[in-house]
Formats: structure tokens, C-alpha cells, sequence
């Protein structure tokens, strides 16, 4: 399979670039990339120096590289755009066509182009981790009151970086609470979570793909037995059907989009925006 | 100040058009941005739905709304780049030179935009995780012989999130270390921390803003007054310099900004793209 170089380049983390470039490369499956992040490109030297890095892969004969641009400044975007690469850049397509909507000049200025440094969504999501952490499997502070969302579901069914990434990257309270024995033996939830209905979401999952993450944790035993996981899987979809829990299959999706689509589902707003 | 109403469109999640459209948005500082996310946007149904709210802006007699769409499929394209606002999307502009440049015609297929649900990653992001957790705060595992990265820093210095983020987004095992009292008295760290040097990574941060933090914590008291604060930090830094351990100053990034840059300074490879 022929490989592809990309590259992403930003003065700033890369993010922008990675994730632009991501959606893109993802459309094409014939082909595996090499992918390079160059980030902080903020000094003539550094522009000078990808330049560099991109023509290298030219020399060694292999194909044009790809490279994602979210480089802000005129000067260093008219030096990469000489680098012997395709060259698709966000700002040369986009900003003209909003800047005339707009009616408004861009600034051109890097440094804001994650403009998330504000203390207060800083703080918002601090103080959301904070809440993960203290919430997380079941856990001492059981403060489910502002919760915003309790992930209900059996081990390693993705609660916890579900509950983390919904706090670190929306700032939205999310606690977690684990399906065991106690809840299967009596085929019901503890009262506290009874009276916080309206807030529980269920993660379910593929009974093969949980078996092989709990191996991953413990290879041998009851644990990560299929009999086990099967048993499990089955009696918290019964509890889910019981209180009428909303629920998704985490099968198939990133915590990105499990996250995602806990939002979209229950309707829970945001406290930060990415 | 004028509001424009911003909306990202996804046949996924939305973070490719919110992380593209926020990076040009913060190129004009003159307007105000009402943010909207319409999801999965994978049937004719929620299409049609979308035009109508992006239509409904409009209605209101407030300002063309700027639409970032990152749909894949080409008759939802249609639909919506009918809709009565500056259509922006990253398909329409980018696909074609790439596909001509990769020789390769685009599988048009959504689904795959985040393309991060591979099991590969998903384990590695979930260890990586546990492992976060179980080494945070100077936490109980200490199992530092095979962390990627050691942060070091007083209470509140944003140890914890972003040792979090570096797992959850790039699959690094970071810890997190503390420094107290016993580390500013004896102006040393622990044995277990210096066979450790090269993997230690600082956090400061100015004293007004970690005086603000705290207070949101305790506000009262010794540990958010300013002599306190303005102590820690500078008994931090002699840590820092004694050990020769790079730091940056978190005071203006973002918990992402923060993440990439430790990633850059020290070298430590990502175990997954996201």
C-alpha cells in the first residue's frame, strides 16, 4: 500500500489542522499516511525549518506530501506554500468569503486561534474534572444533585473517559455509577439513582469486544469470561428497559462520539465551547 | 455589539466544523458569535430540519447566519447550501485536489469522519486513562517507571487536566506530582522523583491567577492568600532550576495549548492521533 506523507502545520497546538486533515484522509481508504504534526510555527526560522522537513520527503523519492495548513501569518503561509507539497490551507479558502460576510477585517493575529485560554471556561472545566473525578464508579462524593448526567453501565463499558472527556473538553458535570452483582441479584437500582431518573444514561456494548477489553485488564477468570460478560451485558439491558434508561451501544464509536451523542440525546447544554 | 449566529453542521459529531469554524471565527474580534451544533445530520429528515432552523434566523430579521459544514454526503450538501446563509464547507473546497493528488476518488462515505472507534486506540486512550488516574496527585500507584512524562507543580497549577487530556487525547501515560511543604522546606525532591529527572516536567503559573483559582476552591485562608501563593511558586521555580526540569508558565494556554506544547518540548511520542 503506498504510503503518504502528511503534514500539519499551525502556529499554534495543530489541533485546527489535525482534525480538518482527519475528516479529509478518511475518505480515502486505499492509502496509509504517515502523519507529522510541525505545530508553533511562530518565527521565520521555524517556517524555514518546515519548509525544510517537507521538501526531505521528496528527496527520498517518494510521493508529494499532503500538508494541512492552520498557519495564520501571510508571511510564513507564502513560505510553506514554496515547499514541495499539496497545500491546503484554511485560511487562504475560508477568510476571505467570511471577512466580506462579516464586513470586518481579520486580525491575522496567532495565539487566539483556540481562543480558550479565558479563566472562566478554564475554570469551568477544572471545576467539571473535578466533579468527574470525585463522581467516578460510584464514588465517595455521590453528589449527584448537580450532575448534569449519571452514566450507568457494567465494567469497562466506557464510563470513565466518557465522564472525563464530557467534563475536560464541554465542562458538564458527569458522574458515573457501575452495574455489579448488587444491581443484578435485585434487578434494581440503589434509591439514590431512583430519585436522579430523569439524569441516568446507560452505555451498552458488544459482549465480544467488552470480553477483549477486560482481558486486557485480567487475561484469566470469571471477569473477562464470555458467560460472565454475556450474564452482565444482559441484566443491565433489563434494568435499562426497566427505569426506562436511555442507553447506546458504545461498540462502534470514539469517546468522542459516544460523548457527542450523550449530549445530543439527553439534550445537556454545554458549559464551554471547544 | 453585533450577534451572528454561527452554525456547525456534521453527519458526525461536529468537532471538524467547530474546530475549523472557531479558528477563523477568532480572526475578528469585532462581533459576538451565537454558537449552534447540528449533529448527526445523517438522514433526509434532520437535513430538512437543519435548513429550516438555519432559515429561521433569518426570519428574525438578524444578519445572514455563517454555516461550517463538514457533511460528507453530497445530496445533504445540497439541501443545506441552500439554505439562507455563507455556506462554508471543507468537502466542497478540499476533496477535489486531494483526490486528484492521492489518484483516488473519495468513498463519499460518513461515518469514518473521526475515524478514532478502531479498538487499538480506544484501549490505549482507556489505559492510558487509568493509568492518569491511578498516578495522580503523587497518587497511589507511583508507578513511574513507565510514565511518558511526570508533571510537577504546586496545588491548582492544572496538573491534573492536563495530565487527563494527554491521556484521553494522545494515549501518553503522564503523572502527576505535588509539591508541598515537604519539598519547599528541604528544597528537594523525593528519591523516587530524581531517579526520574529526565521524564519531570514543570507547570508554573502567575500568582494572581493561582490566587484566583484557589479562592474558588477555599476562599478564605492560607492557601489561597497571595503571600501563600506568591511562596509556593517561587520555592516551585528553585525546585525547577535546582533539577534543571523545563517548565512552562500555564498562565495563558488552554488545557490543549498546554498539552501539545509539553508534547513538543520534551519529544514524548502520541500513542494515538486523534
Amino acid at each position: 500500500m503506498e504510503e503518504r506523507t502528511v503534514f500539519f502545520l499551525s502556529d499554534q497546538t495543530g489541533v485546527t489542522a489535525e482534525t480538518l486533515g482527519h475528516s479529509l484522509l478518511t475518505q480515502f481508504s486505499a492509502k496509509k499516511f504517515r502523519q507529522v504534526t510541525l505545530p508553533f510555527i511562530d518565527t521565520e526560522d521555524k517556517a524555514r525549518q518546515a519548509v525544510r522537513t517537507i521538501n526531505a520527503v521528496r528527496k527520498t523519492g517518494a510521493p508529494k506530501p499532503i500538508v494541512f495548513s492552520s498557519l495564520v501569518q501571510h508571511e510564513y503561509r507564502e513560505m510553506l506554500k514554496e515547499a514541495d507539497g499539496l497545500y491546503l490551507d484554511i485560511f487562504d479558502v475560508f477568510l476571505e468569503p467570511l471577512s466580506a460576510e462579516l464586513n470586518e477585517e481579520p486580525s491575522f493575529e496567532p495565539g487566539r486561534a483556540h481562543g480558550m485560554s479565558d479563566i472562566e471556561a478554564y475554570m469551568k472545566r477544572i471545576e467539571a474534572t473535578n466533579y468527574a473525578l470525585a463522581n467516578d464508579d460510584g464514588g465517595v462524593s455521590r453528589n449527584y444533585d448537580v450532575a448534569d448526567v449519571i452514566l450507568v453501565g457494567v465494567s469497562r463499558s466506557g464510563k470513565t473517559p466518557t465522564c472525563l472527556y464530557l467534563a475536560l473538553q464541554y465542562g458538564v458535570y458527569a458522574a458515573n455509577y457501575p452495574l455489579t452483582d448488587e444491581e443484578f441479584e435485585s434487578g434494581k437500582l440503589p434509591d439514590f439513582l431512583v430519585k436522579q431518573k430523569h439524569k441516568l444514561f446507560g452505555l451498552s456494548i458488544d459482549p465480544e469486544r467488552l470480553q477483549q477489553i477486560r482481558k486486557e485488564r485480567r487475561p484469566i477468570g470469571k471477569y473477562s469470561s464470555i458467560q460472565q460478560v454475556r450474564f452482565e451485558l444482559r441484566e443491565s439491558e433489563k434494568i435499562f428497559r426497566r427505569y426506562g434508561i436511555s442507553h447506546i451501544d458504545t461498540t462502534k464509536f470514539s469517546i468522542e462520539e459516544i460523548s457527542s451523542r450523550i449530549l445530543d440525546s439527553t439534550g445537556v447544554e454545554r458549559r464551554v465551547r471547544p
